[in-house]
């Protein structure tokens, strides 16, 4: 069974993530859960982990909190999408479980030496997993992969350049593109195939357990918010850790631009024109029905 | 009937559009060719428009050679498509005129100043525009509308990022796109909707007038040495001039960067979300059988 | 006696080095003034430079007008230093002549094209003389070399990056330093050796005719205004072609910054530690007062 | 007495400021040493400066390790002016200690909490304190500042535009200037002030005690290599923190220019035009012979 940690900063698509991977206990060996500032500020993002753990009943999956802000630039967040809270819409459970020290950047540095072969599964800006590799770079060897949802082959989502966790920290996610790990990159080009349309969101309310039914009140309110009507993003990077054969991509050399009118941008070669290693395998398509099941199969069996 | 002027870089597609343009005596008047460097050196450009427009019999109308360098930049050709000569391929005729006075930019300007809504249907790299722009800023509220052949919303052709004739001259570009003159976008998001397949290339053929038959000839090594199989890019301008109701498109904001890892780079912001005003009609769709249609109807009339 | 071209954009400071030039006929063969938008817009600057061929009385020096706008950007004018006429301060005469056709980019390529080793005396933005080599890049090998008051090696007086010629349009700027014509750049580490001081106001207030006075009391104005007190900038390229004895420079490679928060920062290359080949003789030291005495001797013979 | 960290990357002049520091111990409190790659990797820094400690016999100040590469770019040494070793010259003791726990990163961020208005002096690239910074944002308010070698106003060393240190790790020298902690930068301006001449060198060695010697034979070495024949730029750092009365500067707002032909830039605003609020006390000038002499005075006192 693959061990994994989750980088996060919730966010109601990382709630699906999340409460995801938190009820595949018999695939997923979740080692940790570590938080970053995101979508929302940290003390938020740490607080939303922690109210998700408490309300998939995983008091065993230890919640560590990360960093506050990028490593370079200022932090911008995303409350006109996610709310104040970063989970507006359902009443959560208060956390209960304490954060769990060391800081995430030492977790994610501790777990990489402690376990062979470990797959980061990142759905936040990348400053976590970045100044770890900043911090102890001979985690690089050490580590499985990382699965990222981030970037785009073709248009943005913050601007028509970039994608939103790209772009909150692109020093990050450069050092990450840069760093010799193996990397999965899950970009807008394939979460945009899988929305939470009123179907499926009827589909998860129809499971009637709790978790559900927050899950779809929260996607109700954040599919009126988006300006593109949303999309499962992060929940996809879970889906491709249980089954990567519903996906399609290819191997790619991937840039990312740190400044300037286009940062943020992740430049995808998909033709090779360019002649550089490819440093990432690219996702481009997705069986977003088979994926939809099989997250509606896993919430079934929380409370 | 409008008048237009063509400003290239003859080029095979180039050629074709040429071509196309001189045959449609009826319904545009082609007041003159204006030649820049692109595809390959000025000299070539500057010879290969006199030996099209020998081709087509059309002796009365001037060929301007203008700019052989980019504003800012260092050229960069594209030999390794076009040939040599920027039309291999083919017997050619010499040219049976020999260059027209003024300088391609000082004609732009003339005959900007001497037609009320002046069409320039620019295929090459926009120096020839820009530097007209630069040289008599009055000149952008004589214009009607600047219909270019460049850019595009996703990824490039020269880099992942960059389309050719962007690319060759960004700065150019930023002034085209920044002057206030209407501008109709048809990048190779378009473009690429249109490939000169062996069933087109033999309908062309069939047409069994020297002229198609050059064309075809051309377009078999083009396609030969395009990396992605080539497309009918610079055609597809005159379509739009003879045949707007043949595409789809939408007003965005256009944004050129001109350096770094980007260069060449057309920013289109389809969403809208950038809140900057719309400073063209970019085209996302084109019915490639009307169009090439048209394109063997015209051609059928040529020597 | 070699014959010059003066490019400027009046402008305090340029009145000060063309009214000198127009006295030193017997030194200088002035074959024309040709004027472009910078201190103010291109209207002012290019009624200045004919008020004063008509205060100097140099009726036969023709005044061509040029760019009212830089190559790529949008123009930035200083009369918060100048005035909003350009020479605020003193009455000047009416224009006597007419502009001269044609465009200054024209007249700068035929007279290269006229006189073997023409110098260009470039004391505004770069703007016409960089068009003229990328509309007719054969020039460059017949001019006989630029010599221009533009950037620094030290701080700007712009920005802490960028002196006010070189700013306004960075991309001519650079156009010309990679132009391959022998450059002699007068940057602000030398004009800021020789300060309009008060004793030198009132030595060419004493010289007792109109054209000093009225220079004086423009200068008067202008020392008021500018933020350093200000300086004898563009006067210093006119003595660097009368008496190069009085300064000291060195062969260095100059990059032009285009983009950016550096925006029109010449990087000179002191130490040549960059290791490029030297584009530019960058000049570091002036003997002020022998270059103050020959203005002041110059300007004695004027009306 | 000010309690004060010494973060480093020795390097020859930073051999020079820590036994310096070392020999003060009536006037500094120093708490650690904390190593940073820069001159030479991390191996060897970290080895150095336990060679140093044992040299001055101050094996109560722990070492600590900290990052072995830059926050976002690659690793560029200095083994060109330093040796390979870093302190090529002298035959040094081998290290009488280990490296202490934590990582550097952890031990700045635990003596920001336990001392009020704690005080880094950085001589080396600022990886160690910006990474500090971005764990833990909280100690921004707990530092009492930061007095830092690196940058300048006028001219760089490893490029025409940058200074060493901060060319190695731009982006964690805008996370240093941006960060609030009142920050003291002594740049080139002032450390080319004090270089190490033959005379000066001579006063050193006549001190007849083996790290004197040393320190001496080091400096040899690093003049014949230093293409501007070195200067004392680290040991400076210390001089300020023992004699601010020996300074002149002035309060600026300082931005770093991260990427590009400007990478490692620090552009200093010494004029105030540019408008923003100051975030630097910016060192100008500096009485070296002064300074000279207390170093001595300390050298004496160590084996």
């Amino acid at each position: 069974m693959q061990t994994v940690v989750i980088d996060c900063d919730p966010g109601v698509d990382d709630a699906a993530a999340l409460l995801w991977a938190m009820a595949e206990g018999a695939a997923l060996d979740l080692a940790a859960i570590t938080v970053v500032a995101g979508n929302v500020p940290l003390d938020w993002t740490s607080t939303n982990a922690r109210r998700l753990a408490t309300l998939a009943g995983r008091h065993d999956v230890p919640v560590h909190a990360g960093c506050g802000r990028p490593m370079v630039l200022a932090l911008e967040t995303a409350e006109h999408v996610h709310g104040d809270s970063g989970l507006d819409g359902a009443e959560l459970p208060p956390p209960a479980s304490e954060l769990a020290p060391p800081h995430a950047i030492d977790r994610l540095i501790d777990l990489a030496h402690a376990h062979d072969g470990l797959t980061i599964c990142a759905i936040g800006p990348l400053t976590n997993v970045a100044m770890a590799l900043v911090k102890e770079p001979s985690i690089a060897s050490r580590l499985g992969r990382i699965v990222l949802m981030g970037g785009a082959i073709g248009l943005g989502n913050v601007t028509a350049s970039a994608e939103f966790n790209i772009y909150v920290d692109p020093h990050a996610a450069k050092v990450v593109f840069e760093s010799g790990v193996p990397i999965v990159m899950l970009g807008l080009d394939v979460t945009t195939q899988v929305r939470p349309t009123p179907a499926r969101l009827d589909a998860l309310r129809a499971l009637e357990n709790a978790t559900s039914k927050a899950l779809a009140d929260m996607f109700d309110l954040y599919v009126s918010r988006a300006s593109d009507g949303g999309a499962l993003h992060d929940p996809l990077a879970v889906a491709y850790l249980l089954m990567p054969e519903a996906f399609r991509g290819r191997d790619c050399h991937v840039e990312v631009v740190t400044e300037g009118v286009c940062r943020g941008r992740t430049i995808v070669d998909v033709s090779g024109r360019g002649g550089r290693l490819a440093n990432a395998f690219v996702l481009e398509r997705v069986d977003g029905d088979a994926v939809f099941q099989r997250l509606l199969d896993a919430l079934r069996r929380l409370p």
